[in-house]
């Protein structure tokens, strides 16, 4: 594998995700950089901080170098990356040698070169954040679709590991598609507002720009302007505030976390010994053949564990000293951009998951009746309250859960055989109950199949939130 | 130090924060359990659920109970604690046996430990999160009040840790400001909007409630009404997707980071060799009177690590599997109680930092002048630029620079010597310019001034949010 | 719960340890800073650095302050603590006011706070690590006994979820032992190369001692004799390389870790649907009888999360700035105070759930017959190798498996059918094979059963490391 | 920059390590495996686990395949790898394809895929491993060589940020030298010792070996036999127990902490205000000609949190459930392989960051003296302390100090004044104090001088240490 498998050929089908890595690359990064070189140059023209004619030159030759390919290459401007620590020296002058003079006496007017990076870096987080959003909104939809399908299966229902009520699967599935729908609002969220562009100047107070406006003074809007030439939102400078990144961060973790649920889930349920579900295509062994690896979940968890690391390191990030920070900055580099990809790869291994799912409504069956039925006692139990009250209802179950132990009976029977020798007027209550209806496990997941209704329904809310 | 010096009475001045650990107490959580029993009680009375009068008698008397000093206590439950590793049943068995036959019947009807538990941290949660409200607000106003008292006091702006352009010490006390009433805002929303009531019942598909409920159907707003009754927000069960919690945990973290930013800079600026700040009352030393520990500024910035270490560690907690999961919820009870105390004792101690800090404004500008106004030199670069434009300007300030370093002379005069043997059209515009205004530190810092006043009125705009 | 539940009397029988939290107390602290101030001069007066005499006053009067419970209060050095960040000045100050002339005049002679603090706290974690040495002794032990009986219990292995082989289920048991006696030695080493004194006075260069040491010199044994004295190891100054620190912490972690294995094995051999194990004593709930709550497995991967978490905090505080960091240093007693009782209370309760563990012998037997007997196709398929050759023989296998899913038949005796009607020279060698020797799970489980002995030495062998 | 910069062309100055990287690739990784597979082959051959002829063959027509580049390629195992989640399975198909059928049935003969790629992993990291070590000794000799042409440098010694004792460069230098020593005395342990094999088969009992082996047993010394062909360590099973891997990223994490430490020195003291150190060809600013961005030095910061982050995921790695884990193992995969180039980038830059150092001593000189000789104090107490005791040196001293504060003295003079004034023996034992010698700061320095000494010893003993 190579030093992160994230761009890895080999293990391209695991953990790559090409359109979000195509968005983390030098070429990438530069041709972001001109594009905001290339707004700048307009706002500041449209106010006449910079002579129009100049600001139309450098928005036109920039375009062209960009169209022509003649963008400086990652190699030409490496060593004097290295030398300044930023690419944006090397970058401009690169620049300002293919364009006219005028172009290049106006270009990157007034910037210093954490507008450039930090601004650039938020375009390509814009356009990494919407594959997201894609993603997200078809595996919400995916799993919806799923959860409506069998929101009557019955299901064992498990808390702390073990058997608890009967469910159904459907509300399980729901319950994977919630934190997602919750993700992906915040993700639009996170587009519409969060993505904010930079602009401070050499100590993040736009002296320059302050300086160059003169009497008429630099208007309010200043930035507004540039983040509506980008499509970004507008902020104050945030060159030792980097808030902006940690929320990219934090909705990337809270997606991974959301993805992780239904894969761990998945584990735990395509377990050899459980059988619930069975996973199209999962990864076998030449040796093995009873074995079915299950590759994508594994995966996803992988993958999860890997995003949430990343984000608590960026969010970790102690507080940016001075006007700027440049080992605080440099940090967020080596995290933020493999973020993205970790995310996205996720995303694709999870859909990827659901699409192979097979569950086994047979057996799902068959574990939710196991143990004679035990699973009914809390079912029971409140079936019995308003004829015995509450105490004497658990005496009961409890007495019947212990019969099921001895002999070959079902919890119900059970109780119905305890309840036939109640006696008074709970036991006349008891005797009259549904007792058929009681151990029906179809009718014993109708709440699970009411949740699911309302989780569903949530989803849909949240899902076509703007 | 205790295991965490958090309670420790040693600490109690650097790292204690009596107000919020008071919220996180055994005897805090049993009566906040006690209280959201109260509630559901409550609401299931109102809607037929249970009957009226049992449902007033739980309130009631449970209320009698805590009024009178009568909640189990913590050794009382301690055995059924560890025995159901969750103290929800103990408690629930030794309030039955301090109320009457039919509250005990009726008491905590159809919830799961995990309800109580969890419905019970948000009350807790919901306080503290009130208590960091309004010690934001305070270190907020300190911050504006000290920035606009230093609007235009010169200062030298760093990046990268190097002297760039002259700032204004408001300017840097603006930036303080800003990510902290950020986060006074997103603290409002969140108290708001976030601290949702957990209820799920035994699988989190609230099925007893439901098959309680029966024909009549259980009320969509059920949810709601128990909100109302707490104060908390309407959600469905997040019984396994623990974001409720993670965001409350990275507003810590956000708080944290942005009250490690003041810190971090005071401990440059209070350094010996520097000395812009000064530190009333700061740590002293016996046998070396010259010392001036910045004891508070210190403990910011250690309670800062801990409390995004902490929030990450949350944060970082892998997806809960099945319907409920007990080893995951347990490892939020080891983070999350801790994490509320570490941000308060974070801005009660940045709080009195800010009390403390004696600006030195005549080391300012000695420093912002110092090495021949060399800060000047991105000011007067772009001065020139209009009359011989971008390169050729940047050839004579570098020129003036060098010169410096030889002869005992200001950068400004330095340039001026060297501008009035500039020939041409753009020498004539050299020659006219405001030299006494180009080389005055008090002008440069007015861009800081004017980026001051934006700041404080995004502060402002912040602050007033609801 | 108290802000951490490691402390709090409710939670005393999940998270608590009363042996290592004593160690962690403001009291113990204070003992143990006067032990180190006693050692310093009786090493002191032993090299006449300062008068013997004096020496054996500060020594003797300390003692006697210890010995009568008259050592300064939590209370007494609060104030002196929150104003120099640090209690030794309040505590030197407060001992100096109880002690004779000459013992105070010579009490804390050269010494900075850091050594006090630092050498304190090691003896702390020398006694702490004590605790933890003899918990890993007797939880190796155990489970050594475990694993001896169940060497050739047949057991399912399962790799990557899925039914991979037949093994024991004392070779798994061995294999939970392994990395416990692992870090056993670990500890072993650690208690007596691992915990340093620290001594280097005010500025880690111990200026005063040589200063006062005079023409004779400073002997280079210094250090040694003081690490003698306190049952310490020697070494240079480690004021601002922390690695004495991370190294205890790094080893928490592995044993939370090598705690965990265990527990997370148990959280899914003793699910509902799975039940290879069984838990004396399970947390029960009262509406659902059937459940058996794995509260103490779920308390160890809830402990081993956050020690490994602290100790990640540990490990990532960054280097510590210039000759004595403040920030830095506050930052540790945040965190590893924390992390000693959590790994003490983790194997507490990792020994318990030992203690409780009742293998379900014949659920294992079903589990690992299950599918037709499908586990023994590796060994199936290499007992044909040396007649078939490696590729006929998988075909064969995987031709039989496939007879399995079909008809009512094991592996073992479809294998035998296909093998019947194999031609030629390998056919005959099919023929001559022990089938039933071949199909037997006890035959099958004895690999396993010699890896036991293998892993069993090896925790011997490690056990018995000094 | 790529979605990681390490291996991006643009920003290869900063943070690329060629030699490294060229390790962790698809590429090394698949020749790595090819290794172990012949190794593996030549054991089982040489203990008649497998023919001897077919042994020979394996070794020898894999050979071959790699030296003439007939490896398989990452493209033609990427879609097995997909599928299988691992390259092992198809990566022995493909080997299978090209090598003749005796070597084809005996390749990969009754080893699993974990035992394939854990091992080939090892062989990488050993590798990498070397690189470190040679780096660590050529940077830990630098330091040292700069540390003994400073030793009597005179500087002021920092602790709590503030001035505090008069310390030498060649100190400060030593203490960053020694944590380097330690981390290289510990990787070559690492290199010696801790690199293990991994071996166990399907479920890590190592069944199909023990059952080739027959009636003859398997040899107690195979594991030794391999780990001797590849250059590691031998070992029992790892496959769930995966400290080897943690003690990795565990050193890479302290090496990039004591890297750190002279970078973090290194922004303080090259601070425009303090300058005692300048760092040759440091970035500089267009506009901002008087900047010396410390580039190196950030780049080092910022490798060393992600080094740290990385190594606190890895060893925050949830323990591996069952037999084998895939979900655990893949996470290690993401972390890894990318810790290495991290650590490998860091010390580049640090060592490109030492020989670029230029210490300002005249500057150095400034500070120490600053404050009229403040940083004195220490030294003058304890000399006044054989005359007048503690209490009472301690009053002159803070009164000289006072006395500096309002007039135009020193420190030393001002105590000499006082001193005149004092009476009894203690006066007439002060004056006959040698204040000239009190006064100097040369000889004031002399103590670090002797510790650089000492810590230089202990270098040279780490770094002679096998």
């Amino acid at each position: 594998m190579a030093e992160t498998p994230l761009h890895s050929p080999l293990y391209a089908g695991l953990f790559g995700d090409a359109e979000t890595l195509a968005l983390f690359t030098d070429e990438a990064e530069i041709a972001a950089m001109v594009e905001v070189e290339r707004a700048i140059a307009r706002v500041q023209g449209g106010l006449g901080l910079i002579p129009g004619k100049a600001a139309a030159a450098v928005d036109r030759e920039l375009a062209a170098l960009a169209d022509r390919g003649d963008l400086p290459t990652p190699e030409e401007l490496a060593q004097g990356t290295a030398s300044a620590g930023v690419p944006v020296p090397a970058l401009v002058a690169a620049l300002r040698r293919r364009i006219g003079r005028e172009a290049a006496d106006h270009l990157h007017f007034a910037a210093t070169s954490q507008d450039i990076v930090d601004t650039g870096l938020m375009l390509r987080l814009g356009k990494a954040v919407a594959v997201l959003e894609k993603r997200l909104a078809g595996l919400v939809d995916a799993l919806a679709t799923l959860a409506r399908a069998h929101g009557t299966t019955p299901m064992a229902g498990r808390t702390r590991t073990q058997g608890a009520t009967p469910v159904s699967f459907g509300f399980r599935v729901a319950g994977w598609a919630l934190p997602l729908a919750r993700a992906l609002a915040r993700t639009r969220r996170l587009s519409r507002d969060g993505l904010a562009v930079q602009l401070g100047g050499a100590s993040g107070d736009l002296a320059a720009l302050f300086e160059s406006a003169g009497a008429k003074g630099l208007p309010d809007d200043f930035g507004a302007r540039l983040a509506g030439e980008l499509g970004l939102s507008d902020a104050p400078p945030w060159m030792t505030d980097r808030q902006p990144l940690v929320q990219v961060a934090d909705l990337c973790g809270a997606i991974c976390t959301a993805g992780e649920k239904l894969a761990a889930d998945v584990l735990i349920a395509a377990r050899s010994e459980i059988g619930e579900l069975r996973l199209k295509g999962a990864g076998g062994s030449s040796t093995m053949p009873q074995k079915q690896n299950p590759v994508r979940a594994e995966a996803v968890v992988a993958l999860a564990r890997q995003g949430r690391g990343l984000a608590a390191m960026l969010s970790g990030t102690p507080a940016h000293q001075d006007e700027r920070d440049g080992a605080g900055w440099m940090a967020e580099w080596l995290i933020l951009p493999q973020l993205l990809p970790v995310t996205g790869a996720l995303l694709l291994q999870a859909g990827a998951l659901v699409d192979t799912l097979e569950p086994q409504v047979r057996r799902m069956g068959e574990i939710v009746t196991q143990g004679g039925g035990a699973l009914l006692a809390e079912r029971l139990s409140f079936a019995l309250v308003p004829h015995v009250g509450r105490a004497r209802s658990q005496d009961l179950v409890k007495a019947a859960a212990a019969k099921t132990r001895t002999q070959d009976i079902t919890l119900v029977d059970a109780l119905k055989e305890i309840a036939d020798s109640e006696t008074g007027e709970g036991g006349a209550g008891l005797r009259a109950l549904d007792w058929e209806e009681l151990g029906s496990f179809a009718a014993a997941s109708r709440p699970a199949a009411a949740m699911t209704e309302r989780l569903l329904a949530e989803v849909d809310r949240l899902t076509r939130a703007g």
